[in-house]
């Protein structure tokens, strides 16, 4: 796996050392809750960087696969494992390489992952952005998480990565009951970025929600994205539903609530940005499913085997952070092009 | 208001009239759910069709503004709206028209709904592809529609949009009442594109929900986007919400369920694709409200004036067609351009 | 005839009389030289500009077609102008709008020349660059120009827009004759640009000098482009062709000589930038010429009627202005956005 | 070094073997007219391909730098080398890899020879067009080239790769003579593409000729661009530079002459299409050149030392071929997805 990052800045400090703390986070095997596959995921930093500093150039970084079994995929070739991509893969391109979904597969994100830390360190060094990523729920169990105050200690607290300790529990155990059943379960991430200044985002098609979905959406097993109140918010009346604006104690412009969700008319207004991501069930589950065979195409049962997560929400944190990292830090050198201080003079 | 359409292929039959009446379904004043403002919002074609026939180069569509009262917008002139764009777009830009939201106004999707009758008819008579959106909730008030069969004859049947009768009347007391009361009210429209071919959309950023999303996020006032089962998908296990693989009467794949929504690792299965988007409350409601003046900035009360919708989701069906045409319509040439039929002989 | 420019930061002070004034340097019947067609080019601002100053929002401009006369083109409806492009429109899209050549027509170089305006006021205003350009060849009527030096005033001085006051008149001379022969010529134009400050362009593929020569060669009748010494630099030795660095009174970095043209590796040196643009001979001259129909195909003659230009140099110029302005515009921004000022912090 | 080529449809049949032929004719040391250098340039597919064909998913390819010294470039480290992109570099990213250029090394086109191979190969299977590139010009002495006839083999013939033997002569010793002399040279690359039919460019932006000269003007080096008659086409009249139409054998649209070189009006019109880019003569020669140091900024003396060749153009031959078929197949792919076929039947 690789990914090739463009538009960084020159003269940021980054290692590789720094970069391999989120894929850390993401690589199965870390815990007990997820598939006892060990990946080291170890990157390595191909160009644009040198002596500990971006050069300005096209970031390169390369993640080799050590511990890939292709054999393990033989199954897979003469059949469409359901909710997959392997149908709709051979539909578009007319043959693939069955071996682990291939690009299909949700091991692609360790590229944006590997990205993603360096967006988030240029947002830290830079603009001063914080980014935090939680498990929200795993299915009917919802956390109760302060955007304003979680922390990523809080997150990594636990297996889960909900800083809802109580419920961070009660969730691992309804994971572990659901894997006994051989079954799978899905959910929602939830993340803040608190820092980001007003400004940013662009008026109609690159508005900053716009591109935070689209980013979310472009996960493998994404299906849902709210940002601020999102559906619950179409619960309320316009009254109920707006955020007032105040001065704080600089006099600085604030809403007292924020159920825009730091976004109103598609750019940052200087709140706290939240989203909200949800996950379908793990596709991969241990019970016999009907499908169709490849060629000739005949009914058939597919019976999933090897080593998969009953549930991929705290790894898809990492993820869903290093998305919104990217995002932001393009808009926020789209906003440094055009700020208006440009023609401040004249 | 005007939008340039580029990448439509030359030789599509198309004219103003056809154009018109998607702009009929989003104009205001079109029924008594709506602002009594009446914009005749005409559209004239500039350039890019030449004797009813797309010519292949841009289409250049400008719809006047006829009703337009500016001096109406005096009094905004010295305050921001709570949730709307006025300080997020001061902020960004440093100076704003303040005549009516400018750009940042829902009346950009004059433009939108323009383009998008273009691409519903390239779609049309291309791949023979069909969408029809609908209100599907308006706050917790859901119809029940059956996504294969709804027809925009049943959708435009009443004044609310939503092909579920009982539920349409039960809608529209809920809009006059929140009317009366002087508020806002927001919901959810439900969309689906019939007759999507397998194939269409890429396999990582560019997924077709990940477009979708984005297109839907960058409509004024959207805030939540579901693909297929959406959030609800993540209260079921993998057991429950995978879609099996069956044979239909020709020997094509089909699903037996569509809870992925068309829609699997980013790439279109064949079935209908489905969607779900959030609309926050209307921000412009009739009871007074707290916020900032500009400069010097000082807390005040505001209270808005003029016409405006209690509601815009019956206004909002054309624009979620639209958007759902375009990011169709731009997949399916994408497709044409790389199909593995490219490469077939050798 | 219109355009949008997208991208142009918020508070540039601009007003259409400015716009204006390139429209006029590039619409016909200006002067002796060109086409008796009169025609007033007169632009609108459409959007994007609010009380004299830019929104930060698309700038929409159109120039409405006042002595069009659609009736004139009917000869040409049925054959292929020699080395017009009415055979590879029609290859390409199947069909075509025949009047006055469509999109396919030099007078689409309004809008370039009215977005030109925008781009060279935003350079004057920001970094502070200024942009010349002139006739440099006609045929093989050489002048000598020093970039350093000239001035639009200069260049404006006489009719065929050459700033070597001799050579001016000897070009003069040359297209009457041809004129009288009832044929046409092309020549060069030459452009600079001085003020770019050193760093503008990128290391691969946006190059400063690619980016020109994209900009270039997009001009109807464009065939050549050079950066610096181009062609004429093959002749020289590495030993002659290099440009030594030397410091100047300030103690910056300079060139004692510029062949490089103010580009070296893609990227601005902080010396003028310099280039020549080839126009092939106008393709519309009144002698007859082979040609064949459209349908059926059959061999034909076609002699051309009407009012046109023997030479279009003159009116060029500020066409290859606004070109070199939109390109380095676009640098400047792009500059600012990832200088690395950013992270010079940590 | 290496490179990712998004875009190519699946089921090309391509191997490393292929893509290495390509690169062998760029790599040093493959005689004696290049730098005596060796590096294997061997390239490695790291995705994208599977059992020898293309995915339709994004190709990787990496070649490692075998033979690097980076120490031989520590006598860069404090000093700008004239007409090289060592002071550009600096002024723009504030720091910069000084071993051997980095990126501004004309070693990344090893990336863009790789992609070309597999355009070209694209392009081969699919509508069957051939790229054909030769030395035209080493300084005024200047080859006579048939592009209708000119092949591959005729190019490879000798180590100049000029396909004029007499002239290829006289260049060979031109190259030695000056080498001898401890300086450098340079020239033109023509190059023709046989086989592209009418119909594929843009009419305005993305012009056939404004894409080819981006491109051309990407290669480090390179200087100008010429598409068909180029600059020598200024010094015709019309009436002698127009290519009249004719029909050929089977009824089709042919010209008797090309100075059009293929395109008009921006768009192939199916004849072979030319050009022809010049290329500096080599930056580093072995006589001293006067500079300025880094820091502090002080005149000095620069002596090159090492590994250089005298004269790039036999090199460059395959890069110029590499981006022309990038270009060409870009503008394949575009043309099948809009091609008029689309709405041909209502």
């Amino acid at each position: 796996m690789g990914c090739i990052l463009d538009g960084c800045p020159a003269g940021l400090p980054i290692t590789a050392e720094e970069i391999q703390i989120d894929l850390d986070r993401r690589r199965p095997g870390q815990n007990r809750l997820t598939t006892p596959r060990k990946e080291a995921d170890a990157v390595e930093i191909l160009s644009g960087v040198f002596e500990g500093r971006t050069l300005g150039t096209p970031i390169a970084l390369l993640v080799r696969n050590k511990n890939a079994d292709p054999s393990a995929y033989d199954a897979l070739k003469d059949l469409y494992r359901p909710s997959h991509a392997d149908f709709t893969w051979e539909a578009k391109f007319g043959l693939r390489d069955h071996r682990g979904g291939g690009r299909s597969s949700a091991r692609e994100t360790v590229g944006r992952v590997a990205a993603g830390a360096i967006a988030r360190k240029l947002l830290a060094v830079g603009p001063g952005v914080e980014i935090v990523g939680w498990v929200d729920a795993v299915q009917e169990i919802v956390a109760k998480v302060d955007p304003l105050a979680v922390s990523r200690a809080a997150v990594d607290a636990n297996d889960v990565r909900c800083p809802d300790a109580p419920i961070a529990e009660a969730m691992e155990a309804r994971i572990q009951e659901v894997r006994a059943e051989r079954d799978t379960l899905g959910g929602t991430i939830g993340a803040v970025a608190r820092g980001v200044p007003a400004g940013w985002g662009e008026p109609v098609f690159d508005r900053l929600e716009a591109d935070l979905a689209r980013a979310m959406l472009s996960i493998p097993a994404a299906k849902g994205f709210e940002s601020g109140s999102g559906f619950g918010g179409t619960l309320l009346r316009g009254s109920e539903h707006n955020d007032p604006f105040a001065l704080d104690a600089d006099g600085g412009v604030v809403t007292t609530t924020n159920r825009s969700g730091g976004v109103q008319g598609g750019i940052s207004n200087g709140m706290p940005i939240t989203l909200r991501v949800a996950f379908k069930p793990v596709a991969t589950h241990f019970q016999s499913q009907e499908t169709v065979t490849t060629a000739p195409r005949k009914p058939t049962v597919f019976q999933a085997k090897g080593r998969h997560d009953p549930c991929v929400l705290p790894r898809a944190v990492p993820i869903v952070e290093a998305m919104m990292a990217l995002v932001l830090a393009d808009h926020w050198l789209r906003q440094r092009a055009t700020s208006n201080a440009v023609v401040d003079a004249p």
